[in-house]
């Protein structure tokens, strides 16, 4: 009698047990819509990000690389991670070039339609003009084909002018910047071919307006390196006008901008230890450094903010990640991604394995979605999970390339993630002073901020 | 033989004849998807909408309805309906309240914590104070069960002082909006039945600054209507947080803002006159009245634009809808939508068979998608649309209310349809100074714009 007792006693406790896992099992399967809604209650109703947004904009405008608001930056965001309750925090070293606006101005002079002064910016990495500039006429062209067309003879000693714009009926605006933006990086290089002294270039600006936008230009090892800038919008406009009239006109360019030795910076890390799998890593980041011109709220600010808020938002409410998570600042993304190629070395020299990375570096407007660079099996699932945030009218879940400071884990098998806002208005921003904390609204940041964290939770859980 | 080859002529016609058919059938087919991107195209690189945007913002700021600003707007729309191509344009008679704002200013006065002028305005059709203004003590309430359980004891005689915020937590902010704006529109008839003598509304501004955001306010009959004012959200803020330290605190409230008798004012109607079904009608419109305090860019001559750009559009492309569609400009949505009524009304009379409706009142930011009222076969129909709308990234369809101004038009039998723009940044402005021309990106502006024309031109072609 008492074995049986003991027997029903244990049958009993074997039906406790298999209601109370098949009860967890139920509650685990209503779980992550939960943690969504926590997430993003907690990121619409908290200030934190945007107050670090504001600093950043405000406190170290212009942190170009190597530049001392550069390092006041690298200093404001690992205190942030601090602050955020990551586990671990460094800095990572990155060398970075170093190069230096100076005086910039540049005139234009025609015998039909007078003198008038544009509104100009060098182009990052670009060689200077000396103290008194240059002098000459101005040929106008619209890509390479046409540089190729007129030919030496007529582009030799002269300033070229690249002034095609960007196609404003693309509705993709990336797309549109990607099919102007070789005259930007590839314009000096390319003149200089067929003797030009310096280029012009159009902003890669959708609208008509004063602000010239800069970003960096390349120049062939086997070219003669000739100062670029760009013009504002309506200069181009002007300029192009004043041509039509009278080819003979001539530009006065100064550009006192100078190349020193590269210097010493950091990506600025923070992570949280995985729970489960913490040899895995995934990597949320976006990039510290900014044009020289722009408080870089947008660009990329921003994305920065949005990485630390994902760190203080899983700490705060208790989430435990089962990989690694990491927020990154990268370091000098605009001129030459060495942050995200050291970044990559030290995790590859460590064996380090990355499971997955999500560049934010499209601006901060309201969230649209997520590119994955996947495909098959891989990117059906990760396309389905747009239903966890339809709550959230995030909807756009599609193939796409991740961002230039996470692609080298690429080839460390990291699934590559990009943060897409709705970006038809990013480009009147985009490395120029017209990129400042004013035109970043907290419902838009916060919405980001929710959508990244969530999208990192699940695949993370789901092991996508 | 002659007979012979006549006949064989003949039939040659006719295969010709039914090879043109054929073959104009399958590029109907076609035609649709062509159609929008033509509108997309137009729109995008057109900047008349723009620049009509720039007008009524800088040139009719503060356009409400009676006002001289409102005449001017109303003139001009006109204008820039026969400019875009309309048919026939005129103007229809509305009825409007004459409501002026006088001089404002409210100070509150601690023993504890000083003195502070508060940021205020008076809400629409509110009565005023006399020139000397009233002054008593304060106290705060967060909705009407509140202000029910407090009681006349200790509420008469007093201000009282509604400051229940947005709801952040709300994805949707038109549902935030609609979860606190009670206090605006009913606050002070509410109040005034326990005595109270004047009422503070905290703006409905998801937002902390200084701008405060009117809005009307209605008196039930039976309540003595007392003054009413909406203060900013740090005003607000400012305000609790005395009132927690200092019961007795003071305010000192000026407004001397008055209703005159009503006046005439008008509807501006712009058409195309249906090819197959004229005596069918379609409607798009906004309201041309804004707030005395605004510029009304976002609310709502953002609306009123895409409307004439819809008729521009149509003309410029040679877009030849089967029914009528109009562009309506309506008169006073803000303080008592007569404009809306009056168009019903002469609708009604005359017999006019109103198909569907379109209201665009929700701001001008980048389009998300469209709100059906309808069920059943008809929402399907309407929903199956988004897959037009995909190559343009505009993807909710769903349910949801027209408008305001439209809704008349429900009981004659026209699909109610309403504009969705994404929304995270609407109410910052809504209703403030902060809604100005700087505050409307001009892609969101024109990608909604396409959106609209491209919408109607749809449901008038597939009948739904």
């Amino acid at each position: 009698m008492p074995r049986l007792t003991s027997d029903r006693r244990k049958l009993k406790k074997i039906y406790i047990l298999f209601a109370l896992v098949l009860f967890s099992s139920l509650l685990k399967a209503q779980e992550p819509g939960k943690v969504l809604t926590s997430v993003f209650d907690e990121a619409l109703t908290d200030k934190t990000a945007y107050s670090q947004l504001e600093y950043l904009s405000k406190n170290t405008k212009g942190r170009l690389s190597g530049s001392p608001a550069s390092f006041k930056a690298i200093e404001y965001t690992r205190q942030a991670l601090i602050n955020a309750g990551a586990d671990t925090v460094w800095l990572q070293k990155v060398m970075v070039p170093n190069w230096k606006r100076g005086v910039e101005n540049c005139r234009i002079t025609s015998s039909k339609s007078g003198s008038e002064e544009l509104s100009i910016t060098a182009l990052g990495l670009s060689v200077g003009t000396d103290a008194n500039g240059l002098k000459s006429k101005v040929i106008e062209v619209h890509d390479f084909e046409e540089l190729r067309a007129i030919g030496r003879k007529r582009i030799e000693g002269k300033i070229v002018f690249f002034n095609r714009p960007l196609d404003n009926k693309l509705i993709n605006t990336f797309s549109a910047y990607s099919g102007a933006v070789n005259q930007r990086t590839s314009g000096a290089s390319e003149a200089s071919k067929y003797g030009a002294i310096a280029v012009i270039v159009r902003s890669m600006n959708p609208f008509l307006d004063n602000f010239p936008h800069t970003g960096v230009t390349h120049y062939a090892d086997s070219v003669n390196p000739i100062p670029a800038v760009a013009v504002s919008t309506i200069g181009a406009e002007l300029l192009s006008k004043w041509l039509k009239t009278d080819s003979t006109l001539t530009a006065t360019l100064i550009s006192t901008c100078k190349i020193y030795p590269d210097t010493v910076s950091y990506n600025v890390i923070g992570e949280i230890r995985g729970a489960l799998k913490p040899h895995e890593y995934i990597t949320v980041g976006g990039h510290l450094d900014a044009w020289d011109i722009a408080e870089g709220a947008h660009d990329d600010a921003g994305g920065c903010v949005q990485a630390i808020e994902m760190i203080r938002i899983y700490k705060k409410l208790g989430i435990k990640p089962k990989r690694t998570v990491r927020a990154v600042m990268f370091m000098n993304e605009e001129m030459s991604s060495t942050g995200g190629k050291a970044y990559a070395e030290e995790a590859k020299k460590k064996g380090e394995i990355h499971y997955a990375a999500l560049e934010s570096d499209r601006g901060v407007m309201s969230p649209r979605g997520f590119g994955f660079d996947a495909e098959g099996t891989r990117l059906e699932k990760l396309k389905s999970l747009a239903s966890w945030f339809a709550p959230f009218n995030i909807r756009d879940f599609d193939t796409g390339e991740g961002g230039s400071d996470i692609s080298p884990l690429k080839a460390m098998g990291a699934l590559q993630i990009a943060f897409i806002p709705d970006a038809q208005r990013y480009f009147s921003y985009h490395h120029s002073a017209n990129d400042t904390f004013e035109q970043v609204n907290i419902r838009e940041l916060q919405m980001g901020s929710a959508g990244i964290a969530s999208l990192i939770y699940l695949i993370d859980l789901f092991d996508l």
